[in-house]
């Protein structure tokens, strides 16, 4: 199931050990090298479908460069893969473009794999230029696996977010419970979902958001799939829970509404009908799977 | 079982609602409000063996403090729990301190996931005084989940960080591989384990941290449990795997030594015994719940 799933599939070789190595990673920056064309922060995409790569020589010469990692078979034939952090990019914050989700569409899962990776890490490297200890500006390290700080009587060293985000279908008598936020397309209802927060488990936060958002006591929470997501760097991790009492209660701030849905209902919104109870969530997002994956039990 | 995980019970009801409603956040500071009383940033155990608590008067003067929460049941019985940012913990980076293990060992679940949660929360407070963004300084919000850079053309909002790890063992022909880190104490053996990075799925960060340390190529990986570990703020969650090709090659700089264990080895191990094949990773550890899951199977 977990090639299905959009950013989920493992895209370049990591090739960790490089990371640390100055000399291995200059050794890398030639002319074999490429560089993944970004449109600010989206994708552009080739004559091919697929994502659009250049050389080195393509890059802003003010920019900083993060080693995505290898592409293809073998130490002889692989390629190193960068990205830029466009100074253009720095301290800003990535707006949403409609456009890019008709892009993403046009993507591979490999693709969709390499773009997503290369856009949380590009994205944070131009939201992260400041030491959160001390203030003082921090410097690319380890081919942008990091950032070290520049005051030498600080030396803190920083790390790439990846924030645990828990999304939940909960089950009762055959039912599913889902919502809608604010900021959904018209009739669309989806799991619920929230941040972990420090000191929870993930059985915790699930429970947790359940009940904070409807009002329900979910017991029994089973890990079904995960996703990263690169809006900025989210792991989504997609569970089931059951609750024995279906009583709603809304929580307002978060949810215009939260309603329990038949499997017949569930199974014909899934067909991509936009006339049922109501609309699924899209392909791309990990709680399209999670219904999926209920409707296959 | 995820009650039996260190770290993982529930604590306090987190009360989220409070802490973006500066009125009712600051209604609740008064005679009532409990502070968790820390020794630095360990936890100092009362005459009863839990958590040690005092009022808000016991707080510096200086010192941020944070909302951990609810304590107790129902609205007019229950209690709001608070910690402090002592001046002196800022800009420090906390060392590990021995006695925190004797400490803690004494602690009830529900006091461990309080101290837990806690501790995450101060020491990311006592590491980020600055707004990554811009540099200028930032100041606590939302009760303490939230500090917000003070320079008004940036308010930048920052949120505490939750950091996913990912630790697993792997099985093949009915044994069990497990690695030793150089930091470990003699002969204790462990799960592997890594950080989930920015575009990476859970199953994709179990088969690059097993390909990488070990050199074994991973597959069917299953969740087994989750615990939030307060070292700084990681999350930890626990998978299994198999394998068929037994091979292992250690990645040297991350490994001291990683090997094959049978059933009977590990089940020895796991009653606590110092002379079987390996020492087994202590209750604390997921790992720990790792192995007890896989003897039960
Ligand atoms: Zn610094
Ligand atoms: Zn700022």
């Amino acid at each position: 199931m977990e090639t299905a799933i959009a950013f989920a599939s493992v895209g370049l070789d990591r090739a960790d050990h490089i990371r640390g190595d100055a000399e291995a990673l200059g050794n890398l920056m030639n002319w074999r090298a490429r560089l993944l064309k970004l449109d600010g922060i989206d994708p552009q995409i080739a004559p091919d479908g697929g994502l659009d790569w250049g050389t080195l020589a393509d890059a802003d010469p003010e920019a900083e460069l993060v080693f995505l990692g290898l592409m293809g078979d073998g130490p002889s034939a692989s390629r190193p893969c960068f990205a830029q952090v466009a100074p253009s990019l720095i301290g800003s914050v990535a707006p949403p473009n409609p456009r890019l989700w008709a892009a993403m569409g046009m993507l591979s899962p490999t693709d969709l794999a390499i773009y997503g990776g290369a856009r949380s890490l590009v994205d944070w490297h131009a939201r992260h230029r400041f030491c959160a200890r001390c203030g003082h500006a921090t410097k690319l390290a380890k081919g942008g696996w990091q950032r070290s700080c520049t005051n030498t009587a600080c030396n803190a060293e920083h790390f790439p977010r990846v924030d645990p985000v828990t999304i939940m279908t909960v089950e009762c008598d055959g039912e599913m419970l889902l919502g809608r936020q604010p900021r959904f397309p018209p009739r669309r209802y989806s799991a619920l979902a929230g941040f972990v927060e420090p000191g929870e488990s993930l059985e915790g936060a699930v429970k947790r958001e359940v009940l904070e958002e409807a009002g329900i006591t979910a017991r029994s929470v089973q890990y079904v799939a995960s996703q990263p997501w690169p809006f900025p760097s989210s792991l989504m991790i997609g569970c089931h829970a059951y609750t024995d009492d279906k009583t709603i209660t809304i929580d307002e701030t978060e949810l215009d509404d939260a309603r329990w849905f038949t499997r017949e209902e569930v199974c014909y919104a899934m067909t991509g009908a936009e006339d049922g109870a109501f609309i699924a969530p899209p392909p791309f997002a990990v709680a399209h799977h999670l219904l999926k994956w209920w409707l296959e039990q």
